[in-house]
């Protein structure tokens, strides 16, 4: 059921609907979605979250959210026509009872027709379960000519033990193909732009291997500290919050062969297949690395356990395993209360292989694909320095995603994947088995940090570029960390 | 003898003193190469024409052109440091009497000291022969620790046969190293910028071949027409004169493998390697991989016979027949009287092979090195378009030579050669069996044209883009022409 053209009603129904994320993100979205006309003409919304609401207020509560939030102008007529989709139960997760309240209003909803569901669950991963059983039993995942789909957000698990149990619990009831994990940094227009410019172009392909690429760094820099989420941060630290999902899921981005075509599975095969091709570090390799670290003062901030360990910064070298990568190191690092908010991915090119002009700097050539905030692409190479016999000096290309196509024209990240989640394309979302052997590659370091801490935790200044062993970790391979547009 | 620095001082002698040349370029040039303490510490410059000066006049004459034409400011101070090795010899090339004069005043200026001596042939190169003669049985042409060198100015014969009849002859006085047949072309920065971009980055040499490149487009487009040239232009044509020398060095630059150095001989050897493999073309090819056109009104210019059929325009087809360009067509076009001045050399890269893109517009990569009248290069790749599902829209990475480096650091390219001429660098002049085998290429295209009027002469409107028989030459193989930055 590849499409939303059955011509059944849609209904979406978020869980977790008195939070954060379904004011300032879900139906933010959706309502813009709505606006452009790409819902299916007859959308149902319902929240069912722990806090009271009666719908006019939850209305008014959403209503203020677009206001703040959305990043869009819209009319009270637009607003007008969107709210009566809307609705609110107010029940336990944990009581097949509350259920009850759910079934009958998505009879009243659909006219007690059949329609396609999509169940979303804006909630902490070890809630899943006990929703998905609820569901479950009060039969509200059986398909039978609609469509029932689970979007599930992250963090998909703690380690890969946990992921693989939520893996079999939700498989329980489902079949992998009604189950949507979400990354939203795959909604960004910039991350999909990865696979744009690698294979919808003729120039990029052919040097994207271990012959031409030195190295790749692809850095996620997070200017903002701990922001109110020091009970959920401290003891889960950057490798599990960071590193597993996006980190891991640009690194395929960059990595993957080209895949026959854009779908679902096949994109996802090629993603497991860059994971795969990383070996699991033994102790030895997590000492020499990666690095982990924590910016000075962290253990002071609020919530923050005083002996906390938890690492607010880590740096990797992986190496790919394949005929396309072998030998050359991809550099990971994210951290928290750095110097700029930033992520970008580096490729640095090697040296030509002759030092033809005899005043040649010799600086390699180096592609820039900017995610944030500046989104675009420059590629640095080398041109003639005018008016000097034979001296080269390196000149930027650039592209903006801005300039080409207007600041307004980037859509939020979750727009997209609620549209694709809605017309069952699974393209962007993340299957068990990536998930899985995304784990397997984090998990060795998890353990050797936390069981043998080691390597030392490193320390920080806040807003600087990270611990000085970051530093070390590229200087040993001759190389260093870009972390301006240089 | 390939530096200045044996410590000697050095004569510059211009044949052709009193012309437009000399006024325009030659003395602006030297003027500011002196004004950037670039010349040797000791120079002089004798002008030698056929009009009447006195040194004084001479000076005035030249200082009206620097105002005129320099396109730097420069003080009352410098001038006045400059004028005094300035002096002006008026005489008959032919009269080996005059050259009596010549040697006198350069045992003046040279304190009848050995000195190195350049002499710059201002002139057509009907005239050289003469002048060389004259120079050597008034033994000026003999080395002796200095160095003797003569610059020659285009054009280089008006024919194979004519070219190498002027090689012999001045090859009897003059060994080829003394030679500088300049084309002021290569001393342009961004002509020079085509071998630096494809030397000193390694993203490009790799796909700079027939696996990846789908075909070139060199365009040399003026936008003025006749210019009081007609006396020159017609009986002449745009194949002797920019094709011969202009766009096949462009090519050249565009398609010779990397020397092993950047020195003169290594440079000049992989550039006739190329040339060497066109293939002359047969009466048959002329007819169908040519194009000659002549733009509407030509006959009725001053000074232009009525029946001319003076080709103002032409377009070929060529093909390199070696391992990196078999099969690859090399478009070339240049005219009068066209939409715009501009020069510029496409690389227009085959498409990706698959489309893997569901929306995807399969436009190919394209590289645009232009050079003039907007110095710079351009990349079009593909792009994802924002907030559509799989949809791919052309973007432009671009690079500015004058953004980068400001408008007025790109010299005036005579400035340049005269430099590596007195330097004794000859990388950026033309070697004799260059010159022959660029004629050997032009020759039977020249015969075929004016022996069998084949193709006919087409007809194209002034400042259009040319006759549509150019748009049919490439249609056939189902290309275009880029005609603006698109």
């Amino acid at each position: 059921m590849n499409n939303t053209s059955n011509g059944l009603l849609t209904t979406i129904i978020i869980f977790g609907a008195s939070g954060d994320l379904t004011q300032r993100k879900l139906i933010p979205s959706l309502f813009n979605l709505f606006r452009k006309r790409r819902t299916p003409k007859q959308l149902k919304i319902i929240g069912f979250g722990a806090t009271e609401f009666s719908d006019d207020a939850f209305r008014e509560h959403l209503l203020s959210g677009l206001k703040k939030f959305a990043g869009y102008e819209f009319t009270n007529e637009e607003w007008n026509l969107f709210a009566p989709n809307l609705c609110y139960i107010s029940g336990k997760y944990a009581e097949l009872e509350h259920f009850k309240k759910l079934s009958e209003q998505l009879k009243k909803f659909e006219n007690n027709e059949e329609a396609n569901r999509l169940y979303y669950m804006a909630l902490p991963p070890s809630i899943f379960p006990t929703i998905i059983d609820n569901l479950d039993k009060s039969n509200l995942l059986h398909e039978n000519g609609a469509w029932r789909r689970v979007v599930l957000e992250k963090p998909f698990g703690t380690d890969l033990e946990s992921a693989i149990t939520l893996n079999k619990q939700v498989h329980k009831a489902l079949n992998e193909k009604q189950i949507y994990r979400i990354d939203h940094y795959l909604g960004k227009e910039t991350v999909q732009n990865i696979l744009f410019t690698r294979f919808a172009n003729t120039i990029y392909e052919p040097i994207w291997n271990r012959n031409y690429i030195d190295h790749v760094q692809i850095t996620v820099a997070e200017k903002v500290g701990l922001e109110h989420r020091a009970g959920f941060y401290d003891g889960v630290g950057v490798l599990r919050d960071m590193f597993q999902n996006h980190l891991l899921q640009l690194l395929t981005l960059v990595a993957m062969e080209p895949p026959a075509s854009f779908s679902a599975s096949a994109l996802r095969n090629e993603k497991v297949k860059v994971l795969s091709a990383i070996k699991p570090m033994t102790p030895e390799q997590v000492s020499t690395n990666t690095v982990r670290a924590q910016y000075k003062g962290y253990s002071q901030e609020k919530d923050v356990s005083a002996e906390s360990t938890t690492p607010t910064y880590a740096a990797l070298r992986l190496f790919i395993n394949n005929w396309r990568w072998q030998g050359i190191p991809f550099y990971l690092r994210s951290g928290k209360n750095l110097a700029e908010k930033q992520s970008q991915i580096i490729i640095q090119f090697k040296e030509p292989p002759l030092a033809m002009f005899p005043m040649q700097t010799m600086k390699p050539n180096m592609l820039v694909l900017f995610l944030q905030p500046d989104e675009g692409v420059h590629l640095r190479f080398e041109a003639k320095a005018p008016d000097k016999v034979n001296e080269t000096r390196s000149v930027d290309m650039e592209f903006r995603y801005d300039e080409a196509f207007g600041k307004t024209a980037i859509p939020e990240s979750y727009e997209r994947l609620l549209l694709d989640a809605i017309q069952g394309d699974a393209s962007l979302f993340t299957r068990a088995d990536e998930v899985e052997t995304a784990w397997s590659i984090i998990d060795p370091i998890l353990q050797t940090w936390e069981a043998h801490q080691t390597p030392p935790l490193a320390v920080y200044k806040p807003s600087s570029w990270g611990p000085a062993e970051a530093d070390v970790l590229l200087a040993k391979d001759g190389r260093r960390w870009v972390n301006e547009d240089e």
